[in-house]
């Protein structure tokens, strides 16, 4: 049997040129124990053992470990074997190195170059590093989840896991959590289709990621709405589509009626809660889309991100579901739900579609997660998902008018976007058009307050609106009631 | 409080035209029911919550209930509510509307194309899907793996998770995750870096798109391994680059010596154990590669994706650790060590690039999963990584020699492939050039017996070799006894 140290002095040892070879072995310890590869307060291999399995006398560890022993890098405990020292001799000296090493490096820097697609990414780089707090958008209140029931189910199933629940998958996501979905879908947001359909992924980017790459190739165009997901545009960029911002009002997306436009591939839609303003696509604007799009030979792709939580009024059946055989692909995810680090999406696409998608998504990404989408699946069927939804519509609804109110008393109606629909888990506080937003979310953050400008949704930022948005879902009263008016100073100050 | 029946209600209400409420009510419950919207055997909502809920009187729910109950489509239970029943009427003529849906569709498809880079992606597939019995080749014995301890601490680190483990991720993986497998890998692979370097990813797979679309632009061109891995085709395909196959011998990759070809952006090698045909690429060769690379501003691409696994002599080093400051990527996986469906992976990166690659993979993918890596973690700092592998070692080497002494045995000594290094979870059964092992393939299948066909491993199929890769990991002596004499019938029978 082979340790860690072990296999690290066979690796080694033949790097140590000269001397007796207890010598050698010495050096070769001192090295694992200077860099690291054994830490202080550890225990070395018993000699006998390591003599074994690097094929030496014992009397040469014997020796290295009495040489270590004389220089302060390890220590006998009587019956207790020998351990490395808590203070190792050359930490100062390794400092000294890791300088060397570092200059070393700089001067050899010059190849590290990324690629213009890359590059391009990096330039729009878009995800915020706060995710919590007053007022990230797009944050549920994850504190609120029901954890235990989650995790009995999982401990349950993961007590004795299944051969199928262990290897890569090649179903497009276990069939059991599909099944529920199918159902889910069909009630909630009048989606028309059966589990076959459905398509598991790691959130809604891998699913714009599979949908983009299949249908679509480099060089071909897409519509996505301005403003809009930032995670659209950086997917289509790095995939190599061309990206056309299309303008959106109260009714959502506008069609251009001139059409002198190249043809679109594929068109991205956040039809029940446009994203980031709030409207939803007035049921004109749907047909007159999907007619758009049958003509053109477009694909639409409906991002349902946050359908759920609809304050007041009906709720809007999805766009896929409207008319029979369109030519659209439905996506949604558990990340306003149940909470973002799960990791799980879904796509669904035409029957005529699903097969080629499915293989493609196994060649891709290959399958897994089934212990946790088992998981999902039965916290589905038992109604907890559904019970969780309606307590989060309820909570999200009472932090919502909380917030609204707070504009309306503190700095007046025209405050509140015009487009804003009572839906979703942001709004946007609307500003007059000579504040920089990008410079009061950078003002404010620093005073502690998470906003996100508006103006950073849009492509073409000559047109773009001033605003901020504001989550209201992961925050208590009391939280925004403090940060509202840590704003407010912020407001002050830059208006 | 709304719920799922009460909003599809709302949803469709509007598209009963004709008729009183109640009637109106009565078609719409009526479709929910034999659309399967609520399920035999559920209850129906109280009337009085309904009527709440869908705004109408509850006088008109009653009536709407009265009738759904007289035509059989509900049971009252008294003082139990209403029930949708357990057979209901229009089961027989559901499914004749669906025949006549199936229809509409099919005659309206034409447009369901899809890309170039999709066609070609599929024309190529190569996943099986075959992950487990005798001769799966890369699956590891899923069902040797210490489920209980994993759970153990998984429900522990559950049981009231921080909030930073279930928002969006943004440093590349779970530091504590980072930390422990740079200490794993600085000792067992002599992998040179720190916990900064390392991203985590969703297997091998998200690495290399990772890697190839940061680095590699449309139309640059990726060296790989011929015969190799054809995920990695497949994905540099996707992501439009030109794939050039560069064959190997038995000290694995063979740089061209006349170099009149274009500079490759890219290089993937598999040093510890070419796949799928075995040998490790010797020190000499390394050399030669770094220089390579180094003089035509390349970067190597390091899978390690089985390198635990070596059974007899000296581990290998990585050929990442080889050398300072080289232009080397390391990759690796737990889908060989733990289980495949666990889909975690890992990337080294030079230390300039790590917080652009971080950066990227948030964009691209974003994080979480972040409780599964912090339990995997756990895992690794109390030693039961280490010790499974150890184990497994142990087990595979039994297995593998149990494998090769029936080949020796039944078929001779020149049906081993002649690279083959002792090492992995799968050998080369070598055939002569005249076998079609597609055709073996697809027969052994078809008796129960899973392989696959060394020539598709190759993009050029002229200069195929002929073979079978057989995995012995996953199977048991007994198991392989009964599908190696399975095999041989089929051999003799094509022989």
């Amino acid at each position: 049997m082979r340790s860690l140290l072990g296999d690290y002095v066979l690796q080694h040892l033949q790097n140590e040129q000269s001397g007796a070879l207890h010598s050698r072995l010495f050096r070769c310890l001192r090295h694992a124990i200077v860099n690291g590869v054994v830490q202080s307060n550890t225990r070395l291999p018993a000699s006998r053992d390591l003599a074994q399995e690097i094929h030496v006398s014992r009397n040469t560890v014997l020796s290295a470990y009495d040489q270590l022993q004389a220089e302060g890098y390890v220590e006998a405990k009587t019956g207790h074997g020998t351990w490395v020292s808590s203070t190792i001799p050359d930490t100062f000296l390794s400092s000294l190195l890791d300088k060397t090493s570092q200059k070393e490096e700089k001067s050899k820097d010059a190849q590290y170059e990324i690629s213009q697609r890359g590059q391009f990414l990096i330039e729009n780089a878009a995800a915020s590093p706060y995710q919590w707090g007053a007022f990230v958008p797009g944050a549920p209140d994850v504190t609120a989840f029901p954890h235990h029931i989650f995790q009995r189910i999982q401990a349950k199933l993961s007590k004795s896991p299944q051969v199928e629940q262990l290897i890569y998958s090649h179903e497009g996501g276990c069939l059991r959590l599909r099944l529920a979905l199918a159902q889910y879908l069909k009630v909630s947001r009048s989606v028309a289709c059966d589990a076959d359909q459905i398509i598991i992924t790691e959130g809604i980017h891998q699913g714009i990621d599979l949908i983009t790459r299949l249908l679509a190739d480099v060089g071909d165009t897409a519509w996505v709405e301005e403003p809009g997901y930032w995670g659209v545009k950086n997917n289509l960029n790095v995939n190599g589509l061309a990206v056309e911002p299309i303008p959106i009002d109260d009714e959502g997306l506008c069609l251009p009626i001139e059409s002198n436009q190249i043809s679109p591939k594929l068109i991205f839609v956040t039809p029940s809660h446009q994203y980031p303003l709030g409207p939803h696509l007035s049921l004109q604007r749907r047909k007159q889309l999907i007619n758009f799009a049958r003509e053109n030979q477009s694909w639409i792709v409906e991002d349902d991100y946050d359908s759920e939580f609809r304050f007041s009024g009906q709720p809007y059946p999805s766009l896929q579901g409207l008319e029979k055989n369109s030519p659209v692909i439905y996506m949604g995810t558990f990340s306003k739900t149940i909470y973002p680090a799960l990791r799980i999406g879904y796509v669904v696409v035409p029957k005529n579609l699903a097969l080629v998608l499915r293989q493609a998504a196994t060649e891709l990404y290959r399958g897994g997660h089934t212990l946790l989408q088992n998981t999902l699946a039965e916290f589905i069927e038992e109604g907890h998902y559904e019970a969780h939804i309606r307590r989060m519509r309820l909570l999200y609804a009472k932090r919502r008018k909380y917030l609204i109110d707070l504009i309306f008393k503190y700095l007046g109606h025209t405050f509140l976007h015009e487009y804003d629909n009572a839906s979703g888990l942001h709004l946007v506080l609307k500003l007059p058009k000579e504040i920089d937003d990008v410079a009061l979310s950078q003002y404010a953050i620093q005073q502690g307050v998470k906003v996100r400008p508006l103006s950073q949704y849009y492509i073409n930022k000559n047109i773009a609106e001033r605003g901020l948005l504001l989550g209201f879902a992961c925050v208590d009263e009391k939280q925004m009631f403090d940060a509202f008016h840590l704003l407010r100073q912020c407001l002050k100050k830059i208006m």
